[in-house]
């Protein structure tokens, strides 16, 4: 079953606003296995709303129009669905004394527009509001159901919660998903859809979906079924075969973040890490100390961001700053300086400037040093300045992973 | 005139994602006085695209379409939309070969599936994307224009300012903006509003817009009329009287973030900095190296974040590492074993654990030694881990900003 989703409100048309409602209400339609297709921002342009309105209803079995319920002129919303269905509206008088009691309880009197919020829909089951004026409305027909609910999150959250939820319910047929979440680093986006693009893309359920980021990508397998044991069977169609073409690419498959991975990762192995930064300049620590409970496997290090810091570090004077043997130089001293189990090291030219033929911007060393060995390898990352810090940091992340793995 | 913006790619209709692109074209449509009347979010499907491009176009003269360009049989907006427009699509090899240019550089082949990217529509205007594979295209229509951008917001927005906004103001009258963009540190929103609010409310033009992050504000103040005379005149009305009710509040004039702003006073103070950070594990040096340059003022620094590390930094014992003293001894150890000119410390509790009721989580000391004096000032921000250690390195630079201020 589909849905859309429709919030109303010039306000929400600024540079400024986002609409959280929408993935509030999207998070708990998924939960029910109901795919939100399509959601939009109309402005309080009562013609366009119609216009929407009628639009979504021909395709959508559940149409959402949040905000637009207030007293004043400028909220279409009742009107405009009203047109949209082709029915009438009623004044509501038990609505208005609700109302009435809830401005008598803040010590205040209710204006004449409020009795505009007492006006039902023709066939609407009214939902009461009980944290603002705005009561939600229910319109029951033959191709589905639309909803009116108020714009403020915490009456339309509470509404949802207690009125809407067990509607859209019954509304459906019982159904069950089961899903696995990838994350993968070190792979571009092209080259993962040419690996596993042949074998999802044969499946609508399971439906997969690829979100990629800079070194970064979350690769999504999701089934429904009337029953657990479908839903599983359904899965199995893709989700194991992903898993097997990108192997250890995948670094969590419950949506864990790179740097929590790593992390754990450490803490299974009763290791420690600390750093030794130049380019990124204090990014590879943050990434590291994110995750609360860090202390447990991050001790500190060194930001090493001139050539005198590094040859401080280091205790020899620093000839190429951007070398395998500056590289292995960094991670060594950070893990001896500070007793960690791991030192890791990037060093590299972010740019704009500093890049040459030989060595051109992008270009960046990473060094881990371990109880094993000592290893530093060349990358070539794409982008700005910024990007280049970002694939600079996730990649010495996926290579400390790497490195723990279990040979 | 109007715009609307179409939003392609299913992963933007999850719970998790919102669509940050349309509140930065808003914005830079509502600078030449275009307005957004409506706009949505679409999943990769193909049908729907293309009967909701056809709906924007019958009534709005500007119709953009961010994301679905990538090269997989997802991307679906280049065939939408020429199915919207009744026209039909040719492959330009010389695009493919910009592709394999953009691939070589990084040391890679396209795919296959990369020559979807090299199809444009009859009629479109090809808009080149040096910071990606998806070029843009442009297609003129009897009743205006349809845009097609690329869904990262770094290669959209690069787009946007190098060929799109001309491409917008050849549609309009002449109109002449005046604008300026103030930076403000170190005030909530409901404060600054306080503040401010009863000189901007005033206007509609110049129309003034504010927009908050963690300890961070921007305020625009635009003005449009069919001279620059009038235009300044009527910036005049707001602008002057804002910015001396913020005073010294404001980090910057012109847009600068508040890293280059204190990286540029620290040049012409001729000084550099140091850090020492516990709680924020590398967020303050990533954030005073993100300007290009920056080795300029920046030397480099310690992440302390376990009190081993901080007792190495110091020389001596920590007993309370979050406390004035060990804020205190952090900043000025940072500053002498580099020879910076300036040492910042942050040391706190970003939590969620480790709060006590004498320094409950967001407890944050941070210190500045200096040349002339050493100052440690305790603060308490509030939200989760993340948001606490954003709030910590900004306030960390603006107190710095605010030490290299002119007395």
């Amino acid at each position: 079953m589909n849905a859309e989703i429709i919030a109303v409100g010039s306000e929400m048309l600024s540079p400024t606003k986002t609409d959280t409602n929408s993935l509030y209400l999207t998070d708990q339609l998924n939960s029910l296995g109901v795919e939100v297709i399509y959601k939009c921002i109309v402005g309080d342009d009562r013609a366009l709303l119609r216009d929407t309105v009628r639009t979504a209803i021909s395709r959508s079995a559940i149409v959402i129009v949040t905000g637009g319920l207030g007293p004043t002129e400028d909220d279409v919303t009742r009107d405009a669905v009203a047109e949209a269905l082709g029915r009438g509206m009623t004044y509501h008088p038990e609505i208005f004394e609700t109302i009435t009691g809830f401005f008598t309880r803040l010590g205040r009197q209710p204006a004449e527009n409020n009795k505009r919020q007492a006006m039902v829909i023709d066939g609407a089951e009214v939902l009461p509001n009980d944290r603002g004026t705005a009561p939600g409305l229910w319109i029951s027909h033959p191709g589905g159901a639309v909803m009116l609910l108020p714009g403020p999150p915490r009456e339309l959250k509470n509404m949802v919660e207690k009125q809407v939820f067990a509607r859209w319910q019954a509304l459906l047929p019982p159904l069950v998903i089961r899903s696995v979440h990838y994350r993968v680093a070190g792979l571009g986006e092209s080259d993962l859809d040419q690996i596993i693009g042949p074998v999802y893309s044969q499946f609508t359920n399971p439906a997969t979906t690829v979100l990629a980021g800079p070194g970064d990508i979350d690769v999504h397998v999701r089934a429904r079924a009337a029953t657990a044991e479908e839903a599983e069977s359904k899965l199995a169609l893709v989700a194991p075969k992903v898993a097997e073409l990108l192997g250890d690419r995948i670094y969590s498959a419950n949506g864990d973040s790179l740097e929590k991975t790593v992390g754990l990762l450490l803490q299974n192995h009763n290791a420690t890490v600390a750093v030794a930064e130049s380019c990124t300049g204090g990014l590879l620590g943050m990434r590291l100390t994110e995750t609360p409970g860090s202390s447990a496997w991050f001790v500190g290090g060194y930001l090493v961001y001139s050539n005198e810091r590094k040859a401080e570090l280091i205790g020899t004077p620093v000839t190429e700053p951007v070398s395998e043997t500056t590289a292995l130089a960094l991670a060594n001293s950070a893990r001896e300086k500070t007793g960690a189990t791991y030192g890791v090291s990037i060093t590299g030219i972010a740019g704009p400037d500093g890049g040459t033929e030989e060595k051109p911007v992008g270009t960046v060393w990473i060094g881990i040093a371990g109880p094993d060995r000592n290893i530093a390898k060349r990358f070539r990352f794409p982008g700005d300045r910024g990007r280049i810090r970002i694939y600079a940091a996730q990649t010495a992340l996926d290579q400390l992973r790497r490195r723990l793995l279990p040979k």
